[in-house]
Protein backbone atom coordinates (compact mmCIF):
# COMPACT_ATOMS: atom_id res chain seq x y z
CA UNK A 1 0.00 0.00 0.00
CA UNK A 2 1.42 3.02 -1.42
CA UNK A 3 1.60 6.25 1.42
CA UNK A 4 0.43 8.55 -1.51
CA UNK A 5 -2.07 8.34 -4.05
CA UNK A 6 -0.99 8.41 -7.44
CA UNK A 7 -2.86 11.51 -8.32
CA UNK A 8 -1.55 12.92 -5.03
CA UNK A 9 2.36 11.86 -6.22
CA UNK A 10 1.73 13.66 -9.63
CA UNK A 11 1.07 16.61 -8.83
CA UNK A 12 3.78 16.59 -6.28
CA UNK A 13 5.90 15.54 -9.13
CA UNK A 14 4.89 18.97 -10.98
CA UNK A 15 6.01 21.04 -8.56
CA UNK A 16 9.31 19.31 -8.40
CA UNK A 17 10.34 19.43 -11.59
CA UNK A 18 9.16 22.87 -11.94
CA UNK A 19 11.44 24.08 -9.19
CA UNK A 20 14.20 22.50 -10.49
CA UNK A 21 14.03 22.84 -14.84
CA UNK A 22 16.52 21.47 -16.29
CA UNK A 23 18.53 19.39 -13.60
CA UNK A 24 18.91 15.48 -13.72
CA UNK A 25 16.72 13.79 -11.26
CA UNK A 26 17.26 9.98 -10.09
CA UNK A 27 14.58 7.60 -9.86
CA UNK A 28 15.60 7.24 -6.73
CA UNK A 29 15.08 10.34 -5.23
CA UNK A 30 11.51 10.20 -6.43
CA UNK A 31 11.33 6.07 -4.43
CA UNK A 32 12.60 7.85 -0.98
CA UNK A 33 10.41 10.63 -1.50
CA UNK A 34 7.17 8.77 -1.62
CA UNK A 35 8.60 5.96 -0.51
CA UNK A 36 7.62 3.97 -3.50
CA UNK A 37 9.62 1.05 -5.80
CA UNK A 38 11.38 1.81 -8.86
CA UNK A 39 8.90 0.17 -11.26
CA UNK A 40 6.20 2.71 -9.87
CA UNK A 41 8.06 5.61 -10.03
CA UNK A 42 9.16 5.16 -13.65
CA UNK A 43 5.72 4.74 -14.36
CA UNK A 44 4.53 7.84 -12.51
CA UNK A 45 7.14 9.83 -14.37
CA UNK A 46 5.69 8.46 -18.00
CA UNK A 47 2.11 9.31 -17.41
CA UNK A 48 3.65 12.96 -16.30
CA UNK A 49 5.09 13.36 -19.51
CA UNK A 50 2.34 12.59 -21.73
CA UNK A 51 0.56 14.95 -19.56
CA UNK A 52 2.92 17.78 -19.83
CA UNK A 53 3.27 17.70 -23.26
CA UNK A 54 -0.85 17.06 -23.87
CA UNK A 55 -0.93 20.96 -21.77
CA UNK A 56 2.25 22.57 -23.73
CA UNK A 57 3.78 22.55 -20.23
CA UNK A 58 6.90 21.65 -21.37
CA UNK A 59 8.60 18.08 -21.69
CA UNK A 60 10.74 15.30 -19.60
CA UNK A 61 13.74 13.95 -20.91
CA UNK A 62 14.77 10.41 -19.88
CA UNK A 63 18.65 10.31 -19.35
CA UNK A 64 20.05 7.10 -19.69
CA UNK A 65 23.44 5.44 -17.69
CA UNK A 66 25.25 6.16 -14.48
CA UNK A 67 24.43 9.45 -13.25
CA UNK A 68 20.99 10.04 -15.50
CA UNK A 69 17.34 10.02 -14.33
CA UNK A 70 14.91 12.73 -16.03
CA UNK A 71 14.52 16.24 -16.12
CA UNK A 72 12.25 18.39 -17.11
CA UNK A 73 12.26 20.91 -19.77
CA UNK A 74 9.71 24.04 -19.09
CA UNK A 75 9.98 25.49 -22.98
CA UNK A 76 6.62 24.73 -24.61
CA UNK A 77 6.56 25.60 -28.40
CA UNK A 78 7.16 28.92 -29.18
CA UNK A 79 3.33 29.26 -30.62
CA UNK A 80 2.13 29.19 -27.44
CA UNK A 81 4.27 32.19 -26.48
CA UNK A 82 2.62 34.08 -29.47
CA UNK A 83 -0.50 35.15 -27.56
CA UNK A 84 1.88 36.63 -24.81
CA UNK A 85 4.39 38.50 -27.17
CA UNK A 86 1.42 39.87 -29.29
CA UNK A 87 0.10 40.93 -25.74
CA UNK A 88 3.34 43.16 -24.51
CA UNK A 89 3.49 44.63 -28.28
CA UNK A 90 0.43 46.24 -27.39
CA UNK A 91 1.47 47.46 -24.21
CA UNK A 92 4.60 48.73 -25.73
CA UNK A 93 3.05 50.86 -28.37
CA UNK A 94 1.47 52.97 -25.84
CA UNK A 95 2.90 56.44 -26.89
CA UNK A 96 2.93 57.46 -22.95
CA UNK A 97 6.29 55.50 -22.85
CA UNK A 98 8.22 58.23 -24.91
CA UNK A 99 10.43 59.72 -22.60
CA UNK A 100 11.71 63.03 -23.93
CA UNK A 101 15.31 62.48 -25.73
CA UNK A 102 14.15 59.53 -27.68
CA UNK A 103 14.12 56.81 -24.59
CA UNK A 104 11.13 54.26 -24.16
CA UNK A 105 9.97 53.50 -21.02
CA UNK A 106 9.94 49.73 -20.26
CA UNK A 107 10.86 49.22 -16.28
CA UNK A 108 6.99 48.39 -15.83
CA UNK A 109 7.84 45.42 -17.74
CA UNK A 110 11.02 44.67 -17.59
CA UNK A 111 10.74 44.54 -13.94
CA UNK A 112 7.37 42.38 -13.76
CA UNK A 113 8.37 39.16 -12.13
CA UNK A 114 5.41 37.46 -14.79
CA UNK A 115 6.56 39.00 -17.87
CA UNK A 116 10.10 38.30 -17.38
CA UNK A 117 9.67 34.68 -16.18
CA UNK A 118 7.78 34.61 -19.83
CA UNK A 119 10.53 36.52 -21.70
CA UNK A 120 13.13 34.63 -20.33
CA UNK A 121 11.73 31.24 -21.47
CA UNK A 122 11.48 32.78 -25.21
CA UNK A 123 14.99 33.94 -24.91
CA UNK A 124 16.43 30.61 -23.92
CA UNK A 125 14.07 28.79 -26.85
CA UNK A 126 16.43 29.18 -29.70
CA UNK A 127 19.51 27.75 -27.00
CA UNK A 128 17.68 25.19 -25.51
CA UNK A 129 19.76 22.01 -26.79
CA UNK A 130 23.49 23.97 -26.21
CA UNK A 131 25.21 23.25 -23.18
CA UNK A 132 25.59 26.59 -21.43
CA UNK A 133 27.33 27.16 -18.13
CA UNK A 134 25.84 30.39 -17.01
CA UNK A 135 24.12 33.05 -18.24
CA UNK A 136 25.80 37.04 -18.34
CA UNK A 137 24.60 40.65 -17.94
CA UNK A 138 25.48 43.75 -17.31
CA UNK A 139 23.58 45.65 -14.55
CA UNK A 140 21.29 46.85 -14.05
CA UNK A 141 18.27 46.93 -16.44
CA UNK A 142 18.91 43.57 -17.93
CA UNK A 143 18.92 41.45 -14.64
CA UNK A 144 15.61 40.44 -14.25
CA UNK A 145 15.26 38.97 -17.65
CA UNK A 146 18.26 37.72 -17.45
CA UNK A 147 18.02 35.91 -13.76
CA UNK A 148 14.69 34.25 -15.55
CA UNK A 149 16.86 32.76 -18.38
CA UNK A 150 19.41 31.28 -15.47
CA UNK A 151 16.05 29.73 -13.94
CA UNK A 152 15.02 28.16 -16.63
CA UNK A 153 18.46 26.70 -17.62
CA UNK A 154 19.53 26.13 -14.27
CA UNK A 155 22.45 28.05 -14.34
CA UNK A 156 24.33 30.68 -12.47
CA UNK A 157 23.48 33.93 -13.55
CA UNK A 158 27.11 36.47 -13.56
CA UNK A 159 26.66 40.48 -13.46
CA UNK A 160 28.86 42.30 -15.08
CA UNK A 161 29.30 45.93 -13.19
CA UNK A 162 29.32 49.09 -14.86
CA UNK A 163 31.60 51.08 -12.17
CA UNK A 164 34.76 49.29 -10.75
CA UNK A 165 33.32 49.71 -6.90
CA UNK A 166 33.75 46.40 -6.81
CA UNK A 167 34.12 44.62 -3.73
CA UNK A 168 34.83 41.34 -4.91
CA UNK A 169 38.50 40.57 -5.09
CA UNK A 170 40.52 41.00 -8.49
CA UNK A 171 38.55 41.74 -11.24
CA UNK A 172 39.27 42.65 -15.48
CA UNK A 173 37.88 45.82 -16.36
CA UNK A 174 37.41 46.87 -20.39
CA UNK A 175 36.55 49.64 -21.82
CA UNK A 176 33.82 49.83 -24.74
CA UNK A 177 32.48 52.53 -26.86
CA UNK A 178 28.74 52.89 -26.43
CA UNK A 179 27.36 52.71 -29.82
CA UNK A 180 24.57 54.83 -29.74
CA UNK A 181 26.50 58.24 -27.79
CA UNK A 182 30.18 57.44 -28.54
CA UNK A 183 30.75 57.80 -25.03
CA UNK A 184 33.81 55.37 -23.37
CA UNK A 185 31.98 53.38 -20.87
CA UNK A 186 33.82 50.54 -18.24
CA UNK A 187 32.59 47.34 -17.33
CA UNK A 188 33.83 45.20 -14.70
CA UNK A 189 33.83 41.44 -13.28
CA UNK A 190 35.58 39.96 -10.74
CA UNK A 191 37.65 36.62 -11.68
CA UNK A 192 35.65 34.67 -9.48
CA UNK A 193 32.83 35.45 -10.87
CA UNK A 194 32.86 32.99 -14.54
CA UNK A 195 35.40 30.32 -14.23
CA UNK A 196 37.97 29.94 -17.69
CA UNK A 197 36.35 28.35 -20.45
CA UNK A 198 32.71 28.27 -19.47
CA UNK A 199 29.71 28.48 -22.55
CA UNK A 200 27.98 31.81 -22.05
CA UNK A 201 24.54 33.18 -22.97
CA UNK A 202 24.85 36.80 -23.32
CA UNK A 203 21.31 38.61 -22.53
CA UNK A 204 20.22 42.09 -22.15
CA UNK A 205 17.04 44.10 -21.90
CA UNK A 206 17.91 46.39 -24.98
CA UNK A 207 20.26 47.07 -27.53
CA UNK A 208 20.73 49.61 -30.15
CA UNK A 209 24.45 49.56 -31.74
CA UNK A 210 24.88 46.94 -29.77
CA UNK A 211 28.08 48.19 -28.15
CA UNK A 212 27.14 46.68 -24.99
CA UNK A 213 26.76 43.55 -26.35
CA UNK A 214 29.91 43.73 -28.35
CA UNK A 215 32.16 44.95 -25.08
CA UNK A 216 30.69 42.04 -23.28
CA UNK A 217 32.14 39.92 -25.57
CA UNK A 218 35.32 41.10 -25.32
CA UNK A 219 35.23 40.76 -21.84
CA UNK A 220 34.36 37.19 -22.24
CA UNK A 221 37.07 36.74 -24.10
CA UNK A 222 39.23 37.96 -21.03
CA UNK A 223 37.76 34.65 -19.18
CA UNK A 224 38.30 32.33 -22.05
CA UNK A 225 34.24 32.43 -22.10
CA UNK A 226 32.58 30.77 -25.43
CA UNK A 227 29.34 32.67 -26.30
CA UNK A 228 27.22 30.77 -27.55
CA UNK A 229 24.31 33.18 -28.42
CA UNK A 230 22.78 36.88 -27.31
CA UNK A 231 19.76 37.86 -26.74
CA UNK A 232 17.67 40.89 -25.89
CA UNK A 233 14.23 42.11 -25.77
CA UNK A 234 14.25 44.77 -27.64
CA UNK A 235 16.79 45.54 -30.43
CA UNK A 236 15.92 48.83 -33.03
CA UNK A 237 15.92 48.66 -36.28
CA UNK A 238 18.69 51.61 -37.15
CA UNK A 239 21.55 51.47 -37.34
CA UNK A 240 21.30 48.03 -39.21
CA UNK A 241 24.85 47.56 -39.26
CA UNK A 242 24.87 46.50 -35.73
CA UNK A 243 28.67 46.21 -34.12
CA UNK A 244 27.42 42.37 -33.45
CA UNK A 245 25.75 40.14 -35.93
CA UNK A 246 24.81 37.01 -33.77
CA UNK A 247 21.89 37.94 -31.82
CA UNK A 248 17.95 37.54 -31.18
CA UNK A 249 15.62 39.97 -29.95
CA UNK A 250 11.71 39.49 -28.85
CA UNK A 251 10.78 42.55 -30.27
CA UNK A 252 12.51 45.01 -33.03
CA UNK A 253 11.76 48.59 -32.45
CA UNK A 254 11.52 50.17 -35.95
CA UNK A 255 10.81 54.16 -35.44
CA UNK A 256 9.72 56.04 -32.55
CA UNK A 257 8.34 59.87 -33.58
CA UNK A 258 8.70 61.83 -30.16
CA UNK A 259 6.52 64.40 -32.35
CA UNK A 260 3.97 62.06 -33.69
CA UNK A 261 3.53 60.37 -30.65
CA UNK A 262 4.35 57.08 -32.56
CA UNK A 263 6.00 53.73 -31.31
CA UNK A 264 6.21 51.17 -33.97
CA UNK A 265 7.44 47.85 -32.56
CA UNK A 266 7.06 44.23 -34.33
CA UNK A 267 7.84 40.95 -33.22
CA UNK A 268 11.13 39.40 -33.68
CA UNK A 269 10.70 37.40 -37.00
CA UNK A 270 12.27 34.63 -35.65
CA UNK A 271 9.39 33.64 -33.37
CA UNK A 272 6.84 34.01 -35.86
CA UNK A 273 8.90 31.86 -38.33
CA UNK A 274 9.29 29.74 -35.59
CA UNK A 275 5.76 29.55 -34.75
CA UNK A 276 4.77 28.41 -38.06
CA UNK A 277 7.27 25.53 -38.23
CA UNK A 278 5.79 23.74 -35.46
CA UNK B 1 -17.04 12.55 -20.68
CA UNK B 2 -14.54 15.06 -19.30
CA UNK B 3 -11.81 15.84 -22.16
CA UNK B 4 -8.81 15.32 -19.34
CA UNK B 5 -8.61 12.94 -16.44
CA UNK B 6 -8.60 14.28 -13.25
CA UNK B 7 -5.56 13.33 -12.65
CA UNK B 8 -4.40 15.49 -15.59
CA UNK B 9 -6.32 18.47 -14.78
CA UNK B 10 -4.73 17.95 -11.00
CA UNK B 11 -1.18 17.94 -12.77
CA UNK B 12 -2.26 21.10 -14.87
CA UNK B 13 -3.70 22.75 -11.82
CA UNK B 14 -0.39 22.90 -10.01
CA UNK B 15 1.74 23.86 -13.60
CA UNK B 16 -1.17 27.05 -13.26
CA UNK B 17 -1.09 27.72 -9.02
CA UNK B 18 2.67 27.58 -9.74
CA UNK B 19 3.06 30.13 -12.49
CA UNK B 20 0.67 32.39 -11.09
CA UNK B 21 1.27 32.69 -7.02
CA UNK B 22 -0.95 35.23 -4.73
CA UNK B 23 -3.42 35.57 -7.82
CA UNK B 24 -6.99 35.03 -7.67
CA UNK B 25 -8.05 32.76 -10.38
CA UNK B 26 -11.43 32.16 -11.09
CA UNK B 27 -13.33 28.63 -11.34
CA UNK B 28 -14.63 30.12 -14.57
CA UNK B 29 -11.11 30.42 -15.91
CA UNK B 30 -10.43 26.22 -15.21
CA UNK B 31 -13.98 25.76 -16.55
CA UNK B 32 -12.69 27.14 -19.69
CA UNK B 33 -9.77 25.52 -19.69
CA UNK B 34 -10.72 22.04 -19.07
CA UNK B 35 -13.77 22.23 -20.11
CA UNK B 36 -15.87 20.61 -17.32
CA UNK B 37 -18.52 22.02 -15.11
CA UNK B 38 -18.78 24.38 -12.28
CA UNK B 39 -19.01 21.10 -9.68
CA UNK B 40 -15.97 19.83 -10.86
CA UNK B 41 -13.68 22.64 -11.00
CA UNK B 42 -14.73 23.10 -7.36
CA UNK B 43 -14.08 19.53 -6.36
CA UNK B 44 -10.71 19.51 -8.16
CA UNK B 45 -9.64 22.21 -6.38
CA UNK B 46 -10.75 20.98 -3.40
CA UNK B 47 -8.86 17.93 -3.74
CA UNK B 48 -5.48 19.68 -4.68
CA UNK B 49 -5.69 21.82 -1.66
CA UNK B 50 -5.04 18.74 0.75
CA UNK B 51 -2.44 17.46 -2.00
CA UNK B 52 -0.59 20.93 -1.32
CA UNK B 53 -0.93 21.10 2.12
CA UNK B 54 -0.10 17.71 3.06
CA UNK B 55 3.29 17.72 0.97
CA UNK B 56 3.76 21.27 2.37
CA UNK B 57 4.06 23.15 -0.81
CA UNK B 58 1.74 25.99 0.35
CA UNK B 59 -1.59 26.38 0.50
CA UNK B 60 -4.43 27.48 -1.79
CA UNK B 61 -6.99 29.90 -0.48
CA UNK B 62 -10.36 30.07 -1.82
CA UNK B 63 -11.55 34.32 -1.71
CA UNK B 64 -15.98 34.61 -1.55
CA UNK B 65 -17.62 36.99 -3.56
CA UNK B 66 -18.12 38.79 -6.88
CA UNK B 67 -14.46 38.85 -7.96
CA UNK B 68 -13.83 36.05 -6.04
CA UNK B 69 -12.10 32.99 -6.54
CA UNK B 70 -8.65 30.80 -5.62
CA UNK B 71 -5.35 31.79 -4.95
CA UNK B 72 -2.05 30.12 -4.32
CA UNK B 73 0.30 31.07 -1.34
CA UNK B 74 3.12 28.66 -2.81
CA UNK B 75 4.96 29.42 1.43
CA UNK B 76 5.38 26.19 3.36
CA UNK B 77 5.68 26.27 6.91
CA UNK B 78 9.01 27.91 7.69
CA UNK B 79 10.64 25.47 9.44
CA UNK B 80 10.68 23.52 5.92
CA UNK B 81 13.35 26.09 5.00
CA UNK B 82 15.58 25.10 7.73
CA UNK B 83 17.75 23.01 6.32
CA UNK B 84 17.99 25.45 3.49
CA UNK B 85 19.18 27.93 5.56
CA UNK B 86 21.34 25.81 7.59
CA UNK B 87 23.45 24.26 4.21
CA UNK B 88 23.68 28.09 2.64
CA UNK B 89 25.11 29.08 6.09
CA UNK B 90 27.78 26.29 5.70
CA UNK B 91 28.26 28.07 2.39
CA UNK B 92 28.79 31.58 3.73
CA UNK B 93 31.41 29.91 6.58
CA UNK B 94 34.03 29.24 3.83
CA UNK B 95 36.78 31.33 4.11
CA UNK B 96 37.70 31.99 0.65
CA UNK B 97 34.80 34.08 0.88
CA UNK B 98 37.08 36.92 2.74
CA UNK B 99 37.84 39.51 0.19
CA UNK B 100 40.80 41.63 1.38
CA UNK B 101 39.22 45.27 3.21
CA UNK B 102 36.71 42.98 4.94
CA UNK B 103 34.54 42.21 2.36
CA UNK B 104 32.23 39.28 1.74
CA UNK B 105 31.98 37.19 -1.29
CA UNK B 106 28.57 36.10 -1.72
CA UNK B 107 27.63 36.56 -5.55
CA UNK B 108 27.34 32.70 -6.42
CA UNK B 109 24.66 32.39 -4.11
CA UNK B 110 22.64 35.88 -4.42
CA UNK B 111 23.11 35.05 -8.05
CA UNK B 112 21.83 31.39 -8.12
CA UNK B 113 18.01 31.38 -9.52
CA UNK B 114 17.24 28.19 -6.80
CA UNK B 115 18.69 29.95 -3.99
CA UNK B 116 17.21 33.24 -4.41
CA UNK B 117 14.59 31.82 -5.20
CA UNK B 118 14.27 29.96 -1.52
CA UNK B 119 15.56 33.34 -0.22
CA UNK B 120 12.39 35.44 -1.83
CA UNK B 121 10.17 32.81 -0.24
CA UNK B 122 11.87 33.44 3.15
CA UNK B 123 11.98 37.39 2.94
CA UNK B 124 8.48 36.94 2.60
CA UNK B 125 7.46 34.78 4.73
CA UNK B 126 6.87 37.06 7.23
CA UNK B 127 4.89 39.72 6.06
CA UNK B 128 2.32 37.23 3.81
CA UNK B 129 -0.92 38.42 5.44
CA UNK B 130 0.16 41.95 4.61
CA UNK B 131 -0.82 43.90 1.66
CA UNK B 132 1.90 44.88 -0.72
CA UNK B 133 1.90 46.85 -3.80
CA UNK B 134 5.75 46.63 -4.76
CA UNK B 135 9.18 45.09 -3.80
CA UNK B 136 11.35 48.01 -3.42
CA UNK B 137 15.02 47.33 -3.81
CA UNK B 138 18.55 49.55 -4.58
CA UNK B 139 20.85 48.10 -7.52
CA UNK B 140 22.55 45.82 -7.83
CA UNK B 141 23.01 43.05 -5.88
CA UNK B 142 19.67 42.69 -4.46
CA UNK B 143 17.97 42.54 -7.31
CA UNK B 144 18.17 38.63 -7.84
CA UNK B 145 16.50 38.36 -4.45
CA UNK B 146 14.55 41.16 -4.81
CA UNK B 147 12.77 39.80 -8.02
CA UNK B 148 12.09 36.57 -6.28
CA UNK B 149 10.23 38.24 -3.30
CA UNK B 150 7.93 40.14 -6.29
CA UNK B 151 7.57 37.01 -8.47
CA UNK B 152 6.16 35.16 -4.68
CA UNK B 153 4.04 38.18 -3.58
CA UNK B 154 2.95 38.54 -6.96
CA UNK B 155 3.59 42.54 -7.74
CA UNK B 156 6.01 44.66 -9.45
CA UNK B 157 9.66 44.95 -8.59
CA UNK B 158 10.72 48.82 -8.23
CA UNK B 159 14.38 49.48 -8.88
CA UNK B 160 15.82 52.38 -7.39
CA UNK B 161 19.66 53.85 -9.28
CA UNK B 162 22.58 54.39 -7.65
CA UNK B 163 23.29 57.02 -10.71
CA UNK B 164 21.28 59.93 -12.20
CA UNK B 165 21.98 58.84 -15.44
CA UNK B 166 18.31 57.83 -15.18
CA UNK B 167 16.78 57.86 -18.68
CA UNK B 168 13.27 57.15 -16.92
CA UNK B 169 11.48 60.81 -17.37
CA UNK B 170 11.00 62.88 -14.59
CA UNK B 171 12.68 61.43 -10.99
CA UNK B 172 13.85 62.23 -7.53
CA UNK B 173 16.58 62.04 -6.19
CA UNK B 174 18.00 61.93 -2.10
CA UNK B 175 22.07 62.00 -0.51
CA UNK B 176 22.35 59.42 2.35
CA UNK B 177 25.13 59.15 4.41
CA UNK B 178 26.58 55.09 3.88
CA UNK B 179 26.90 54.58 7.40
CA UNK B 180 29.54 51.93 7.41
CA UNK B 181 31.81 54.07 4.98
CA UNK B 182 30.62 57.91 5.67
CA UNK B 183 30.41 58.72 2.15
CA UNK B 184 27.71 60.81 0.96
CA UNK B 185 26.01 58.96 -1.92
CA UNK B 186 22.45 59.34 -3.39
CA UNK B 187 19.63 57.28 -4.79
CA UNK B 188 17.07 57.81 -7.63
CA UNK B 189 13.90 56.96 -8.74
CA UNK B 190 11.71 57.42 -11.82
CA UNK B 191 8.68 59.12 -10.39
CA UNK B 192 6.33 57.04 -12.41
CA UNK B 193 8.05 53.81 -11.28
CA UNK B 194 6.19 53.48 -8.03
CA UNK B 195 2.49 55.44 -7.68
CA UNK B 196 1.93 57.29 -4.81
CA UNK B 197 0.97 55.87 -1.95
CA UNK B 198 1.87 52.52 -2.67
CA UNK B 199 2.88 49.87 0.51
CA UNK B 200 6.18 48.66 0.19
CA UNK B 201 8.35 45.89 0.88
CA UNK B 202 12.12 46.81 0.99
CA UNK B 203 14.82 43.88 0.00
CA UNK B 204 18.02 43.95 -0.10
CA UNK B 205 21.22 41.36 -0.13
CA UNK B 206 23.40 43.13 3.16
CA UNK B 207 23.03 45.42 5.77
CA UNK B 208 25.80 47.11 7.98
CA UNK B 209 24.76 50.38 9.88
CA UNK B 210 21.58 50.38 7.62
CA UNK B 211 22.19 53.41 5.90
CA UNK B 212 20.98 52.26 2.16
CA UNK B 213 18.03 50.77 4.07
CA UNK B 214 17.17 54.37 5.83
CA UNK B 215 18.30 56.21 2.41
CA UNK B 216 15.40 53.93 0.60
CA UNK B 217 13.08 54.76 3.40
CA UNK B 218 13.62 58.36 2.92
CA UNK B 219 13.12 57.88 -0.56
CA UNK B 220 9.29 56.28 -0.02
CA UNK B 221 8.70 59.34 1.67
CA UNK B 222 9.01 61.10 -1.59
CA UNK B 223 6.44 58.92 -3.01
CA UNK B 224 4.09 58.77 0.45
CA UNK B 225 4.72 54.89 0.05
CA UNK B 226 4.34 53.14 3.32
CA UNK B 227 6.91 50.73 4.44
CA UNK B 228 5.65 47.82 5.70
CA UNK B 229 9.06 46.10 6.30
CA UNK B 230 12.33 45.33 5.43
CA UNK B 231 14.61 42.24 4.56
CA UNK B 232 18.34 41.49 4.19
CA UNK B 233 19.54 38.13 3.29
CA UNK B 234 23.04 39.24 5.92
CA UNK B 235 23.21 41.86 8.30
CA UNK B 236 26.05 42.43 10.33
CA UNK B 237 25.82 42.12 14.21
CA UNK B 238 27.99 45.34 14.71
CA UNK B 239 26.84 48.29 14.81
CA UNK B 240 24.09 47.13 17.26
CA UNK B 241 22.61 50.29 16.96
CA UNK B 242 21.46 50.07 13.18
CA UNK B 243 19.81 53.25 11.88
CA UNK B 244 16.54 51.60 11.16
CA UNK B 245 15.21 49.15 13.69
CA UNK B 246 12.08 47.46 11.89
CA UNK B 247 13.73 44.60 9.24
CA UNK B 248 15.00 40.92 9.27
CA UNK B 249 17.77 39.20 8.18
CA UNK B 250 17.99 35.44 7.13
CA UNK B 251 21.91 35.14 8.55
CA UNK B 252 23.40 37.49 10.98
CA UNK B 253 27.25 37.94 10.39
CA UNK B 254 29.17 37.57 13.72
CA UNK B 255 32.53 38.32 12.61
CA UNK B 256 34.58 38.17 10.07
CA UNK B 257 38.72 37.91 11.07
CA UNK B 258 40.85 38.48 7.77
CA UNK B 259 44.22 37.04 9.52
CA UNK B 260 42.39 34.03 11.19
CA UNK B 261 40.26 32.70 7.87
CA UNK B 262 37.31 32.83 10.39
CA UNK B 263 33.40 33.50 9.34
CA UNK B 264 31.21 33.60 12.05
CA UNK B 265 27.65 33.60 10.75
CA UNK B 266 24.37 33.00 12.77
CA UNK B 267 20.70 31.72 11.37
CA UNK B 268 18.26 34.84 12.13
CA UNK B 269 16.31 34.20 15.23
CA UNK B 270 13.24 34.83 14.30
CA UNK B 271 13.27 32.26 11.76
CA UNK B 272 14.01 29.34 14.51
CA UNK B 273 11.75 30.77 16.95
CA UNK B 274 9.16 30.92 14.24
CA UNK B 275 10.28 26.89 13.54
CA UNK B 276 9.66 25.77 16.20
CA UNK B 277 5.92 27.35 16.76
CA UNK B 278 4.50 25.83 14.01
Amino acid sequence: MNKYKRYERLAALVKIFNENPNTIINLEYFMNFFGIAKSTASEDVDILKEVIEKFGFGKILTIPGAGGGVKYIPLSNIQNYIPFVKEVKEKLKDPSRIIPGGFLYTADLIYSPSIVSKMGEILVYPFQKEEIDAVVTVETKGIPIALMCAKVLNVPLVIIRKDSRVTEGSFVSINYVSGSQKHIRSMSLARRALKKGSRVLLIDDFMKAGGTIKGMMELMEEFDAEVVGSGVMIATEKPENKLVDNYISIFVLKNMEEEKNIIDIEIGDWILKEGERE
